[in-house]
């Protein structure tokens, strides 16, 4: 169990976040565009030992939803007390509908419909690598461990360090520099974070953790992406308390696992 | 070169799909929003020949956006003359968040704020599903052949019918069943077609013709998912009418593949 997430603001309704305790995981996503914009949430999952009886009931195979809600295929999710049919409880899922749904609310979207929809967009692509990080230790099946599939594992995690991450790097660096005279270096989309600034740096901040050669290999060809968009997501002011608390979970057996095999050989 | 798109409807923008041609690709979950809702738009990659210059142009390696839009990562994308900052067309990507977009404005959103965000997680869940179907038989190196992971990619295939067919499909006949009420069995949420409808109704299509043995030895498992919805969708007007125009580009070689030694082996 962390420390309560409980902050200052009181104005938004009592957001709870479901999710698997003691990982970052996809959850990440979801805390740090709260963290960021220092509205308060509770971590259900995290914040009391009978939470992950919550999460197990949202992703049971019999599961016809709860509260008049839809069912979820798989957390993270997002329970909003009162804002669902005849007051009840609305629930919502897939990491990227939860963020399109607090970024409005959070000041975290943009500032008009075209910067709304380029911020979901690049949110998305982060959200892309993120997956394909995950595909580099589990290339053939999810529900199998590594080790049982470490050797499709080693070609896979090639591909994805000499080709995905050039283009997908290549990319944001090129988003970065579009947006320079708005964003400085320091913002995707417009004159401000989003939650497109925050789920990318998590997706940098985990391969920075899984793949350290690599990166540290490659960051001089994006200087904007890691001289100065990464740093200086770092250092917002919401993300930095975070990042300094102990609400901030280690990286361990999740999305983002340093197995040095799968890394660039020195 | 496909007959033009060109339809009723004329209170809408020109919308413009920015797509490969020949194939249906993640572009046909666009293409199916438009048809079912009856509003016209151009299939910029299909409709002339020199079409295909524009997405070249669009996913370009240096390219910074064109008239003041964020840079765009991959097709499919959406623009939108006269709708951009200073009345330039606007241009977004990710297939997400141009259904997200459209489904507003063609009326294929879900009729409130908890409707449409289940429509989004579930059409989101639709798109997970199909990419990992493309990964069955692109399990290693998407800009490889086939044929050089086709080991790989009988052991992906074989995870993907036994354990991810049964646990999409599981969920998604829970969510009609939650929904049986209102929509029947015909519709994932309410009581009318969505852009969730129409996006798990393409993969369902599509599994269809990539894993035959599979899904019919499937199917009876799912009664409201193949008894009821798939059928029901397929009757829709503006789909039934788009399905029998040469608009709809038959599978080759795109994310929906044959490849029979992948099926189940009867």
């Amino acid at each position: 169990m962390t420390e309560p997430s409980t902050k200052k603001s009181r104005s938004h309704p009592p957001y709870e976040l479901l999710y698997w305790p003691g990982i970052p995981g996809r959850g990440e996503f979801i805390r740090l565009a709260f963290e960021a914009s220092g509205v308060s949430y509770t971590d259900i999952g995290n914040e009391s030992k009978e939470g992950i009886q919550q999460i197990l009931a949202l992703k049971a195979d019999d599961s016809l939803g709860a509260d008049g809600n839809s069912p979820a295929f798989a957390p993270p999710a997002l329970r909003i007390p009162g804002e669902g049919k005849g007051g009840k409880p609305l629930l919502i899922y897939q990491t990227s509908c939860i963020l399109s749904y607090l970024g409005d609310r959070l000041g975290l979207a943009g500032e008009d419909e075209a910067e709304k929809h380029w911020v979901l967009s690049h949110a998305l692509t982060a959200l892309d690598l993120n997956n394909e990080t995950h595909d580099t230790h589990h290339p053939i099946a999810t529900m199998k461990y590594y080790e049982e599939q470490k050797e499709e594992a080693l070609k896979k995690a090639a591909d994805f360090r000499e080709a995905r991450i050039p283009k997908f790097f290549g990319f944001f660096e090129r988003v970065l520099k579009a947006n320079k005279d708005q964003g400085q270096g320091k913002y995707l989309v417009g004159a401000k974070l989003s939650f497109a600034d925050t789920t990318l740096w998590q997706v940098l901040d985990g391969l920075k953790f899984a793949f350290p050669n690599e990166l540290a290999a490659r960051e001089g060809e994006f200087p904007l992406l890691f001289g100065t968009f990464y740093p200086s997501v770092k250092e917002e002011k919401g993300i930095k308390e975070y990042l300094a608390s102990k609400r901030r979970l280690p990286y361990s057996q999740g999305i983002f696992r340093h197995y040095p095999e799968l890394d660039r050989q020195k």
